[in-house]
């Protein structure tokens, strides 16, 4: 077990919400302790969904109570589904129930849904309260955890609703990534890989050696999620509420989600990250096209993120994705709009991306549509 | 009509949240002129409820078709019971349907119910959108239009689910307040009589001398509503998120709450602004009876409060105001509680009110007690 002082900590500098990232093996089980330490007298609503609980839940109450900490419990169903406003009522319900006060926390214990859905619940819980992250996937630890964005999906797509809200601490445990399946490793990993693509070639580099040594479990891996905290932890801190660079981190993003649209978040299709696999090559083969880029970084991206597992093209999508007509519309109600045009984020070769904001949206679709045939 | 030049323009000083209220006599009509100027290129989603639908709507939109703004309508059900999670959902499905963009704007045209909502609605579209409130009720305009508190009523409770979200423009039309049942007058009468119990026994004079004029719409109205929203507004500039002093504005708003929880939000039996007369004459009553102030001063607020028709006692609820144990236990919901001490605001007499947040719930307890008895 990690001792929580010898663990990796990422700060957060966000002025009066900043906070910090602990990075170890099994802080799970130590997460009591901790908390015990850092919000003296606290009590906490700890939501977590029925998978994640099945496989860390007792361990994390168990710290709980060794640390004489009081606590409730929420457990949601799995899956995208649960980013809803029914879903989000009943967390909020759940923890009135359990008359938490102003000063005490909601603790989201799991993957980037519950950390979105939980994020949101405390932002608006009597007007604002604290919470813990503590993802238990590698998409949560190295993307969603960070950051503060929070929200559920609509039938007029992914993320459309919510808050930026600011964790009080994050608790990445590397030891719970054991429990994910290889397909959620991997899924996890397209996240990773991202943090290179956009403006660290080095790293890329480095993952293209260490990739192994990550899925392993070896020392590696906490090293790739500490860096790609503290790459997120820089944007974030420059730029909190997504004005400006911190768009970059939606690299793939824009593609990812309409393919999320076209397989009706149906996770059996298509997980978060192979959409943002497929999109990352996408954005990359893209600039491309517009002569932004050489078409042998779409290549090096693309082979990467397949010798990882991922899908890298519409074709490996189970069931397809619909027509072009369908993906413009996903884009298009994507939050990433001004003015008609779109914004994108594009790129200068691996590690150099940067935001375009007037992307003619015909060239988006002629591109789409060579790609659908091809 | 009042030229928009020459209305009466208070000033709510919060750095990049900044915005000012504007405040004069047909502003509604003249809202079109007024929008174009202040936000270039933006397209409007106006929410409203059926009956101010039916005074205010045709002339609202009308201003701004004729200042070639775009726009689209959201009508819900009138009364306390659309601060609902449902409604909520409903609201953001429409906005999210007329494909409102980051840089447009919701407008929130109505009463503390449609305030309330449409601004929670507006903080979470797309992770926060502006909005413009045009209260259409005097409560309304000199109290829940004014300083970013949003939200919705749960089953625990009013008001704890929400958000704190600035709007970016405030247009009060004191014309549009003779639509108003003399009731709902009163009831918002409560709320400007607040500011002069809290702080400005000069103001409270005035009252006392004006009180006829502000109720027959003479340019007194205008001068009371712009005195409650400076004061308001001053408030709010130093403490947005109610941490300390902006918590003064809850005088009378404890006992208020659990009067209305009594009577399950039924407006036949009581409305807000009732609730918050009765529990300002409380708040006087029990500071008395800790020898806090003199009983003089409970006399003085109460017979001025009766005086504009409002209730002031127990007693005058209609249905009753059930149990002590009831009205204690929705005490200890409202969101003003710390550590098991409650949190109210006392008074040292007209003009002296202040937070106390040691208040010891025995002696609430025995204050009511005594009170539904006697």
């Amino acid at each position: 077990m990690t001792d929580p002082a010898r663990a990796t900590v990422v700060p957060v500098a966000l002025g009066s919400r900043a906070y910090e990232i602990v990075i170890g093996a099994d802080l799970i089980a130590a997460a009591g302790a901790e908390l015990a330490r850092r919000f003296p007298g606290a009590r906490y609503a700890v939501i977590t969904d029925e998978t994640v609980a099945e496989h860390h839940l007792d361990r994390f109450t168990a710290g709980l109570a060794d640390a004489d900490l009081g606590y409730s419990t929420i457990v949601v169903q799995p899956g995208e589904s649960s980013k809803s406003f029914e879903t989000l009522a009943s967390v909020v319900d759940g923890v009135l129930s359990a008359r938490l006060e102003r000063g005490d926390l909601l603790i989201a214990l799991g993957g980037g849904v519950i950390g979105d859905l939980v994020g949101f619940a405390a932002g608006i819980v009597r007007r604002g309260m604290r919470f813990v992250q503590v993802p238990t996937t590698l998409l949560a630890q190295v993307d969603s955890s960070v950051g503060g964005k929070t929200g559920i999906n609509t039938r007029h797509g992914k993320n459309l609703v919510g808050l930026f809200h600011q964790p009080s601490l994050v608790l990445a445990d590397t030891a719970a990534l054991d429990t994910l399946s290889e397909r959620h490793l991997r899924a996890g990993y397209a996240e990773v890989v991202k943090y290179g693509l956009i403006d660290d070639p080095a790293f890329f580099d480095w993952l293209e050696i260490h990739r192994g040594e990550i899925f392993a479990g070896g020392p590696a891996r906490a090293e790739a999620v500490a860096r790609a905290c503290r790459a997120k932890a820089e944007v974030v801190r420059i730029d909190e509420k997504e004005t400006g660079p911190r768009a970059l981190l939606n690299l793939g993003h824009t593609f990812g989600h309409a393919l999320e649209t076209a397989t009706d978040y149906d996770a059996e299709r298509l997980v978060h990250g192979e959409g943002v696999a497929i999109g990352m090559v996408l954005a990359h083969e893209f600039s491309a096209r517009l002569n932004l880029a050489s078409p042998d970084d779409a290549v090096r991206a693309a082979r990467h993120l397949a010798a990882a597992g991922l899908p890298t093209t519409l074709a490996e999508v189970p069931g397809g994705v619909g027509t072009v007509d369908g993906l413009m519309q996903a884009i298009f109600q994507d939050k990433k709009v001004k003015r008609g045009r779109l914004t994108f984020v594009l790129t200068r070769g691996i590690g150099k991306a940067f935001v375009a904001d007037d992307v003619v949206p015909e060239l988006v679709r002629d591109f789409l549509a060579d790609k659908l045939v091809g």
